[in-house]
């Protein structure tokens, strides 16, 4: 399989915040923005891998500021590596509010997405080439993450990482 | 402020799986699912402290065997354990299909909350008092994870962490 | 088929009133809390059939005091009791506002449904044995509330229901 | 306050039936009919009084044929009658299927709202005049279904009923 | 094909405007009024055509006063003619406002629809019968806006239109 | 007002086809394309005048092929020219459908939005000054789309139009 870079996967969501998507507080969900990621890093996966891709696993999301109704919202979602069968995709959320309409980075975040054939079977996916300084940073350390990941999910011993030294 | 065991922030949420849910494979989306957990933890915090609660972090959550239309969810939530103004809780989801019924453990994640006053400012909420088993281990634990998230989030030194090496 | 007790249909269904759920007043619609009623009772008829079952009938259902966006919203829902192919689920509303979070009972119901086979047709379902004492007289008195169906339907003359003077 | 006639308060509503509305079954959820039925009621109530109102109760409502993704839903609502501050609204709900396009009678149903002011305190609606035979037969026979109502909230006696014997 | 009168394709939407299909501003919002009106033509098509109709195109649509939360929305839609496989349908909205919920034009607008069969492909329609004066002029006046539409799509060269003339 | 360039106001909107938005033929609703349309105009005209902005008008938009649920959805828009209040909004709606993934275009259209202050009243927005070649071929034809505007209201004589000989 034909190697492709982050650009190939690149994907924009942007959402005005509308009463409909708000708490009793007048303030974005939680649980709202997260459904939001999902689809961009869904939207991700599906074009670098030209597949139907299903959510794997999602890292550590830490929730800043309150986004208010009115303002704007914009994700940011690309391919950082493929291990196979899955893909890591990193995302940066921001937020606008007027008057000022300056763009705030409100979060980021890691999902792993994996590739499946019609009969929901994993199938693999093309390598990740990354280009930019910003893509080669993430492509090194999406290992780092996944050895977080696996301690997360207790089949890692935390003293047995090789990479968490690095930091 | 009064102590509170877990049992009075248990909360339950059951959910049939309807086409609305679903990609386009049928399945359930990763981002519905992650939207349901939030609301869940939501009403848990608020059970707790009695306070209009706002998502702070969702620690890693993973994704085993896909929930598919006609099945049903549910989620049950707790919180384990208080630190000031925010608050850990555990959730348990469980899917059941047709014809067995049998639930089998889909997902376990921890989401944590802060407890806000009307101007929007964090607000101390009650400790939690472990009463069961399970409850006194999710409470001890927390402290672990509580450090994870400090890593993940990059404000703490896997190698200063003091409680990674009790695992 | 094997009985089984209404604990094994009881179903709860958490939900938090959003702006989504509101009308111009800030309270929630009456028809979205028959909805979510109806979702409850569903799941209740399906752990019971362990079959698809679809809405037969709702029994009068009376709204006292409004419930505000804000507030929580627990369903309660258990099968009463099974006639041939259709099922009588009991239904419990509660709401709960802050400071105090008292929970208060706003409503309760009967919705009917039927279980059916995959084209379509009704299908038999077990019986319901009742552990409790509320379980035991809602098990009795489910044969006057189908006395009642049956006067609103047209389908009895009130002279003739056997049950009626019980009461 | 002007009396007026049902059609002053007669409402339509129409709705294609899309996989958004339905169960796993590929039909129209008994809860979604509910609902549209609630809205159908509400407008019509808010026609007649020309006021905010309430849902304050559901009569008996009875589920005959399935309606599938793909066919129209007809929803015809008016006010029968008032009694101070309240009205009961009738409903009758067709479906129709490609490709005879018949029209079949789905439902019918009484729903009964209160007309609130701005403190949300009920308050008094104009009187019906019924205009033609139908409406005419509707209002007589509001106070049979008043009494039934009355009977299934357990405020009054069958025995002590003065309209059932009418019947 | 039996020719058809307009009133055999005469359809009624009503809808409250909640906040959920409100902006940050509490009005609702162009696009969810455009959804609406495409159900509402949708409906008309299928009444008419007795087969699944889908969009071809929307004529130039303006919207005047802004309609709020708690206003009523009314939209009438009707065939005004037939083109071998494509139909036009003429939409009105009104909405009604408290406490004069006095009826006031808000939108007038044009759809066209495709009729197709079970693979997709367009099929052909009945021819339209206008009956009444405000028929017979929409009927006359659709080859005029057909020509609009051929020249807004760059098909035709508004010196070489017909019709454009008559006005 | 500082002019601005259209790069300003550019919107990318990506979204994937579930069920949710489909009819029952499993095929994208034009309502629901109109509907996104009108988020990602508003989004760009909020952009551009750092006001809320309401929709004013939507010239003719055509629905070439189908789009499938399991597709990708990409819309893209700018503002291409301002006259006083009101801003001319360009749109471009690609769709992507596996294995190949390929971009085709799906729709053009152009939608007005008016920029409103806190009392509702339209307010000045700031110029366009188009830098590339398309932007400079959108901002000179615009005055050419505002005479066919009037003309489809009724507002200007075909004969008296200025910019339809340009053509």
């Amino acid at each position: 399989m034909e190697p492709k870079p982050p650009q190939a996967s690149f994907t924009v969501l942007t959402e005005m915040i509308f009463p409909n998507h708000a708490n009793a507080l007048g303030t974005l969900m939680g649980g709202q923005l997260l459904y939001w990621m999902d689809v961009a890093a869904a939207i991700a996966a599906y074009r670098h891998s030209q597949r139907i891709c299903v959510t794997a696993a999602v890292d550590y999301v830490s929730f800043r500021s309150p986004i208010r109704v009115g303002e704007l919202l914009t994700i940011e979602a690309y391919v950082t590596r493929a291990f196979h069968t899955s893909m890591e995709v990193y995302l940066k959320v921001f937020a606008q509010a007027l008057p000022s309409n300056e763009k705030r980075l409100s979060n980021e975040a890691y999902y792993t997405f994996v590739a499946i054939d019609q009969s929901g079977c994993p199938i693999p996916v093309p390598p990740v080439v990354p280009e930019t300084e910003e893509e080669k940073r993430q492509y090194e350390e999406s290992l780092r993450r996944r050895e977080m990941r696996l301690i997360a999910a207790g089949k890692l011993d935390p003293a047995a990482a090789s990479t968490l030294k690095l930091k």
